[in-house]
């Protein structure tokens, strides 16, 4: 958003979806802050901290938003950085189940629709628009409780099979994605426990220092997407850039 | 269902869900020709070698059909052994994709409900009904392109993540399972290829001795799930007893 008069072909295009969200918003906020950075908000509302030119709306439950948005954003440079901040551990009809008994068939659903599927066909419409010239970068947020390997604590079924269901699709989208864009990297990313509605009915258990803002988990998820070249794709990264196992 | 005079005690309950499918059903068969066995079908429609006594009808996606199941089988000694053998590749609606560009939502959709939640909701009710006192055992049917680490090839989005999602599923069931069944054993099993309906649209491309006959791989499904004990719980293992990674 900043430098409108730059030359384009200089001007980092990046697209934060969800930049409505705790941390989607505060990554919106860092990007912002980088020189020569194009930065489109794609979400349900438009945030304060975006303006017009930079706000398209997007729900990644409506598909046709998706593909309008993509259509949008194709009129554009290619995107330098793709971020799908979206998600939800708990609603109205969803809680995370402490234990089978809990389950129920409704509130699954709805949570493999948003944290599956949703970003699913967000990668579907928006990854094309990944930069093929350059070590372009999507990152998808995922959580480490969506580790099969790190789970020995057990329920939250739902958001645990939702989120493991997404990395699958993350790796799946990782191996089509290097067949076009042989510099370009797709992950996951880990936030940490961050400060959010998502998070707030379960944070009584986190050390004060163990929650962390927004803003700071969107710094350290800027660096390690930064970071990553196309030998990690595919894979999920927190945000001290350790790898999360599958 | 041999032996129905003997002690009920030392008959052993094994319930086959999806018993009218082709591993299903070789399943039923196998677990009919041990001693000392009473095997129950649990499907849809009532396959040709299961007589009355034996079938109770169920539908993964018919929640209350697995509720009445479980209180039927609930009247009986508790299940020695349970395997859930459901599952879809493709339907009118759902084709696995060859590419992102071909995947809907409708048909992602399909694929979790079948694959993940039907299988899910089966834990849920069917679960609590193995033994407690022995080294009772679950099995249910996954497939190793539901596994993150070994998926080099890319495709079958829907069908990846929805046994992905089942493998957390298991995963976590298995966790919750070893504080009330102490020595039972909750595990995914990957077949092989069968020859089958489901796998028939794909078979071009396999070997012949590659391709097993669902007697063959129930053979050896039955033997690779005996010989499992409450470490190897929440885990993948192959027709050939190999662990399929996450
Ligand atoms: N916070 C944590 O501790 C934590 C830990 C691990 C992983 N994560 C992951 O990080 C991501 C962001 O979480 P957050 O803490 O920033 O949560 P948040 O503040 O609740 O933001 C969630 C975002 O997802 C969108 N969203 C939620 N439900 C939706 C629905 N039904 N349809 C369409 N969009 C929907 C929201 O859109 P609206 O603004 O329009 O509602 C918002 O943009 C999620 O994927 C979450 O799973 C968070
Ligand atoms: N065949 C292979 O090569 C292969 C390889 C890897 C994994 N697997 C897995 O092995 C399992 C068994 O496969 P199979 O080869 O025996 O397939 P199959 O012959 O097609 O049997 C599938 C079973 O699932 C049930 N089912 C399918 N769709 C359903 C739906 N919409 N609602 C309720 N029940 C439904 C069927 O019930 P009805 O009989 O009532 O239709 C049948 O009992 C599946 O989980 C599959 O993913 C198979």
């Amino acid at each position: 958003m900043t430098h409108s008069s730059t030359n384009t072909a200089t001007v980092k295009q990046v697209a934060i979806l969800g930049g409505s969200g705790a941390i989607g918003n505060a990554l919106v906020r860092v990007y912002q802050q980088q020189r020569n950075t194009r930065v489109w908000c794609l979400s349900r509302s438009q945030p304060s901290n975006v303006g017009d030119e930079g706000f398209i709306k997007a729900d990644v439950t409506d598909e046709a938003s998706l593909l309008a948005a993509a259509q949008t954003l194709k009129q554009n440079p290619p995107l330098d950085t793709l971020i799908i901040a979206t998600g939800a551990l708990h609603s109205e009809a969803m809680q995370p189940e402490k234990s089978l008994a809990k389950l129920e068939a409704e509130a699954f659903l709805e949570s493999i629709q948003v944290n599956t599927l949703g970003p699913a066909l967000a990668i579907k419409h928006l990854l094309p628009l990944l930069d093929k010239g350059s070590a372009s970068r999507c990152g998808v947020l995922s959580a480490r409780v969506g580790s099969i390997g790190d789970n020995r604590l057990g329920g939250w079924y739902s958001y645990r099979s939702a989120k493991a269901a997404l990395n699958m699709f993350i790796k799946t989208a990782a191996v089509e994605l290097a067949r076009s864009h042989k510099h370009s990297v797709l992950v996951g990313l880990h936030p940490g426990t961050v400060d959010s509605e998502l998070s707030k009915p379960f944070q009584r258990n986190v050390a004060p220092q163990k929650l962390f803002t927004p803003s700071y988990s969107a710094e350290c998820l800027m660096a390690v997407l930064g970071s990553k070249t196309n030998i990690d794709s595919g894979q999920v990264f927190a945000w001290d850039n350790t790898p999360i196992p599958n």
